[in-house]
């Protein structure tokens, strides 16, 4: 049995160093309640700190990738009684701030995600696959910004992530106004996904064939990847070139460059300890 | 008649929250005069202060979208007489900065503009353009960078918004250096537009179809998505997180989502209050 | 002979303003050691002084553009002999910064670069492509982030130049870590080149057509165009904006302006004097 | 009878290029009303584009320099009706941004700004007087920053100002949070106020020595100088630095440097023409 | 008893909303070992969390303030067994952000602390008070940044705050690179300490008081200044004003300001209910 | 003899590890010509990287520390024949840059550097000294920021240090904008200058006093901690503790922090090796 237990959240750990995280409330089409939000932070906080891991692959069980916020339960806004509008908005901050972080420990988490999605993608769902790291989707997967149709500018992620994750800002605007479904053909197209497959078993196959790979490459040289390309979304590039020259200077010390090395040279492949 | 009344742009404002502006020069193909440049920052600040507009249709009237530039008068360079170099610098400041208000004023403008294009979209009309947030055009659009052909580098805005627009560093090069012409479906492939219509009839139809879609919805959740998706192209993914949940936790108090919900829930649609 | 000798480089310059750099190790592929990283250094930073030349072209002779690194040289970490860590990292740092200078000083090189490359661009030859300006290439050329392969992070540029010339940040991931090879099709669709050419005569030719288009314009407009671009990639659009009328109002007294448009009234070609 | 006119702000302009702002609604101790507020942000965006007007004083007539916000009237809050609590907000930032903008009006005010202070200076005059240049008071002034008082954080410049004014982190709390009354001495300590007088008299007569002693020189110079200093206290050394060269490659043709020069060699004084 | 245990510090809360923190291993004069720097992160979070605290007084029990870190346990760097230096670097860091997380707990804590100290205060007693708001100090207090003599840069505050805490690069740099003694007279003159008493009783008198004074406040208000003083901080004055409005245009509509401003007219004093 | 040989420049290293460099144009007052801009940019270049040197003194020999610029000589505006202005602005900018440059290379020099300073200290020279580390002068000290003086805006560091080093903004406009002098005790109340001497022997004397006890201790932890407080100096209070993680992450694996530590245990003076 898998050491990672959460209630809403289904957690396998395989021999390769890849480990399958599935939001698993597939009753409620994975629906986001409090539970499945705080076991979404813990998840990826205990994993990434987990060094036997190198890659994650993220998908939905049951029908839908995720069906959005449950609006059966107030994962929205916290019950607060009888307080001054000055009070609850504070109280509120609080709220949407661990919401956030819920979905940033995708971001946060060392660890390289593939976000593997079939069927519906709505609202918190877009939030939560833009803080992965890698999107393949089914032919069938269909994506909705669903936040305004509910009277709100999402707020956990999709506005900031969405227009850094695809290059084109009018499409972006599009479909977070409208709330428009957007299908799997136009989220190859403008880049919001990157592989297309025919039916979920193949593209769990594909997802777990990228991670595979992924996992026998130096985790030195991966973590510091993933890390980087974060910084440098978030900075110029001259201060991103500043920070990796540091980084690096302790990183280029590392046993894996001359096992990698030697590895192309004999055309053997390296065994690297985990970080 | 309408309450918007400017020399050189027509204002029409329909009951559903809709206003049309056109650029309305078609003698001189729309091209940018002083007129021109003032009435634009004057209507996007009038319109955009207007809480019973919510959503605006930008075209232009005549053959083409616009010409750029009205070479014929010289809205590049203010007369200075007889200054140092220095004064007339200071002087040419104001000028620079006066014209990018203008530009600017559709960014700032709380209200999605929708930008419909037709035929001829040059110089001026690129910086308006990407100043706007959904652009449509029609299948014989083309555009120009056309600034660096008239000896200077353009400085109202398409420098600033081309490359956050579209995905595609290479080809926003080659388009500022070499001032050469893009046609529609370059422009809907690096997602310069968003959608392609045969004529102008159906550009104008599919714009406000999307306009009106937009209108039904909340204007709360509206109006704070533009203002999230401005703020967050300009900083980290971290600040834009922090800075919306300042904001939303006065927004999710409105009751625009116990009335979306509700509307959801009893499949009728919902009417909301303006701002 | 040209006046820019270099032990790894060949220099030509043309009479109409274009200059031809091309990397010049074929029998090692072109593969990067430290005398190619210092002539790179180098012959941009003379190249960007000589304000006769107007343009770049940048190859590479022989059967590829690049193989990246040159593991039969250790160009990656410098040679320290028996110093602790903190003093071997400190160093460390000074030659990573070395080899960052060399990259970017294609960035900051006043001069527009064209990239023109075939068949192989293996690891620090996406570094150094994604430092030029535009990017074309032969159908038969193919990329591959070859760093963590090598176990290290690429730190010249690569993770903080690719995802803001492609907008598809879910493919720059996974070839960031899977160190995959990516076809000039996919260059292609994802923007990452912006031409696609059969033959390298006719990658050549189209590089330097394009070339001469932009060595004939006004060398203010040029330069300027090519400065403002890098600012405002890093700058939020309010600041490009700040900076670029303080910018042209020194540069919008030049007399490429009356010049130009003398040219299209009068449809005459203009000649601009050099920087 | 000055050109400038205002209800509760008087304003005379002498000779030699000085200007004498004062607050003037000494019965109500210059207590910031809705109608001062708008004054204030008119007042020095007109002087500031009045090229004859090189430097301002700016005191309060009556019995101090301001007593604060005007509780007797509703500055603080603007009357919203019956709105949800989404709509008011929206509203609020509006109100906001308005009195905020007529404080920053001092900063972006070309000319430099001497704030000479006597007697109490409460609350949002702690705000104003910190948007200001250079700061004189009596022996007898005293300052508060009184916003916790009345139920609110300060928004309209002190805590932005205040800690980039002076150098004492804890100072600044200990008065943000207490609301305690800090005298003359201690001010000029801390560096709130750069010269402390007798009276009122010696105050003013002070004020505009200092004053017309900048009116004298090279408007080109000073001007260039507050720009710059604004400038660089929001960015980097590095940022800053980069941004003064691009300002003053067009600046240092300023025909006032070898004027300058001349009058320093000849020992006589110069005449510079205005901006 | 205090529903606030720690092994290494000690809590006590008064019914006037005023906490007593107290670094409590006076047998090793409060040096720093891991389970102080637990306790700090962990006293804090908690503390920062319980509405009816409204301002925590921090002060050392025993001989001395701090003696700084522990040497006589292994604080610094964590054990890490058979890693190769990339590997151990990076757990490293993962220590080094435990320990400035602990430090940055109080600058994130959004209730206001006086630090209260006397007698020694060294290295990490530095990085601790800076991140504190309000600082006193018996006159026997002084100063040592120790970490150069211990062979490292200071890394968990006082490089970044110290500097933007006192207005004197000069002295700055002096005690950093020297770790020279300051004294109580030379650093209430820098501004580091905001008062001087003479004994221990009177520093706990004369921070109480001012602890009992903050607490009698709107704690809306007082919140409000503690989180807009630390955005203000790191950002432009622009970016800390539109920040501020969005801020306040929520918390404006508290109730705190009506009674304010009644308790103001009724010169009765106002009672504030917890955030 | 000095293995560092400049015209204007003369430079001393001693046994211990400090070095002394003295402005040498003393017939005329140390006044800044292109051959000393060069040369100053040139010293600290060679002695930053020559890890034999551990600290840095620099006084001026003669009358004075420096007159400011060389009247006589052009080193303003740099010589351009007849080109259109646009051309002049564009070299102009490479030109304040090379000036720019000059004084920066004090602050990326990595070695510490203690300014000694006596009798006149004119308008370059204080953008030379407040891009030094620690600044001690002469009673008989005398400051001037004389560009504005001269007709123009300080453009080589003074508008953008002098506020950082000071914590005093209506004393730095005052000075900026008045062009008066400032004494020593002045410039000692606002920390300008650290320590005032009698005369310029004991200044010399404290000067090295101090740069020997610097050189004394670890350049690890002296050259980190100069890095950490420039890049703290332009960053956010999170962004500077994130680098230094990052950075110590590295630094802390040196032999000099058990070194130390052992030297403090046994209370001998501890031998470091060099960088």
């Amino acid at each position: 049995m898998s050491k990672y237990q959460y209630e809403t959240i289904k957690v396998q750990v395989f021999s390769d160093g890849v480990a399958h995280v599935e939001l698993n409330r597939p009753k409620r089409l994975n629906a986001f309640n409090e539970r499945l939000v705080t076991d979404i932070g813990k998840c990826f906080t205990d994993i990434g700190a987990d060094s036997d891991i190198r890659v994650i692959v993220l998908s939905g069980s049951g029908r839908m990738f995720t069906a959005g916020l449950d609006l059966s339960e107030n994962v929205l806004l916290k019950e607060q009684g009888d307080m001054d509008v000055a009070r609850k908005a504070f109280n509120l901050q609080e709220h949407i701030r661990w919401f956030q972080g819920a979905m940033t420990s995708l971001e946060k988490c060392p660890t390289p995600i593939i976000v593997a999605m079939h069927n519906g993608v709505f609202g918190a769902g877009v939030d939560l696959c833009t803080a992965g790291d890698i999107r393949y989707a089914t032919k069938d997967a269909f994506f909705s910004v669903k936040e305004v149709d509910v009277g709100l500018a999402a707020d956990v992620g999709t506005l900031q992530r969405l227009p850094k994750v695809v290059g084109n800002a009018s499409l972006v605007r599009e479909l977070c106004y409208t709330c428009r479904t957007m299908y799997a053909d136009e989220a190859y197209r403008c880049g919001l996904v990157n592989k297309v497959l025919d039916t979920k078993e193949q593209l769990m196959e594909e997802a777990f064939k990228t991670a595979k790979l992924i996992a026998s490459k130096s985790p030195v040289a991966v973590v510091s990847t993933k890390h980087l390309l974060n910084y440098s979304r978030d900075h110029s590039v001259d201060e991103g070139l500043a920070y990796t020259a540091v980084w690096n200077s302790a990183m280029l010390m590392t046993e894996d460059i001359p096992k990698s090395i030697e590895a192309f040279v004999t055309k053997k492949s390296a065994t690297y300890s985990k970080l």
